[in-house]
């Protein structure tokens, strides 16, 4: 919980004027990739459509990469999921919240446009790097606390464990192409249930 | 082993000077990827790279995007896997050659690029989910050899493993932009052993 906490508080804006802004700006990032794709995406456009000046939006992103990057962590940031005392409904949670991030209209071509950007000349990883972090770490708890808990194996490594976790259904989405759904979770669930229980 | 076979002739161009011309663009692409990202990637660069007219270039890649594609695919194609009688052995074969290729210069941002790509304005779908589809393809071969043989569950899911398998070390390079390593192949081979293993 403490962790939950935090994360609001690190996420969360300092004004309610400010805060306006924010949604706004990364409202626009989204629906304009949704509509036009990444190519589309410019500063200027972000502007007018989010009704905002574009100094006040230098200040907050001083990039294209830096925008892109937040309007992908307002949509499919890290997920605190609360103890519910069973890895299994812990990773249902996850991964159910997940599966309606990436179903929203945009959400596939944010995640492929972020991905994109680090293969362009130039790309700073660090702010690519700062938010994947956030979102491992997030999943590296949830097993940790399964093996805590008794119902994550010991002996399981928690660092691959989590990149099958995070990696299932983005990989379906940006790699395969497919719109993860619930079919898609149920068996990812009892996959690595399976995977890392203590029985199968 | 017929579809070993397949695959060769598929991929196989028709005669040596044409095997040549292929081999020299593919290998421009991804060294221009390699060294200056995929912004610097233009038709003319290549060309220029490899020592080819341009009509040559056009006929047989009439896009950038085919062009990028035949370059990952060249890298990171579909891998026919042998039969070894065993499941794991076979994943941990097929997980292995991922790891190699995905290590060398470039294919990071390759592949990352192919993923990009698919967010741009106006992006056709078409070549990059038949390379996809190839790719799945053999890697549920593998998933239903092992049902077959019986050293894979019969009620797995098939597709969602498949998944978990082509995922895995793609995600960590491309999403944790981590390279993959082969602590993170034998702890795949053994969480996805497990996922679809008859018994723990």
């Amino acid at each position: 919980m403490a962790d939950e906490h935090d994360q609001q508080t690190r996420r969360g804006p300092g004004r309610p004027r400010q805060a306006h802004v924010t949604r706004a700006v990364l409202d626009a990032v989204v629906d304009l990739v949704a509509e036009s794709g990444m190519s589309a995406l410019t500063m200027d456009a972000v502007a007018a459509r989010a009704g905002v000046s574009k100094p006040a939006m230098y200040r907050r992103w001083p990039t294209k990469q830096d925008l892109v990057i937040a309007a992908a962590e307002s949509r499919i940031g890290p997920l605190a999921v609360p103890d519910m005392g069973d890895f299994r409904a812990e990773l249902r949670a996850l991964l159910t919240s997940r599966m309606e991030a990436y179903r929203r209209p945009g959400v596939d071509r944010l995640l492929a446009g972020v991905i994109g950007a680090a293969a362009e000349a130039g790309a700073e990883p660090g702010a690519y790097r700062a938010y994947t972090a956030r979102v491992m770490s997030e999943t590296r708890h949830l097993l940790e606390r399964g093996v805590a808990r008794g119902d994550v194996r010991a002996d399981v490594d928690v660092d691959a464990a989590a990149t099958l976790v995070a990696a299932s259904l983005a990989f379906r989405m940006v790699g395969e192409q497919r719109l993860p759904d619930e079919v898609l979770v149920e068996s990812v669930v009892d996959l690595i249930g399976r995977a890392v229980g203590d029985r199968p």
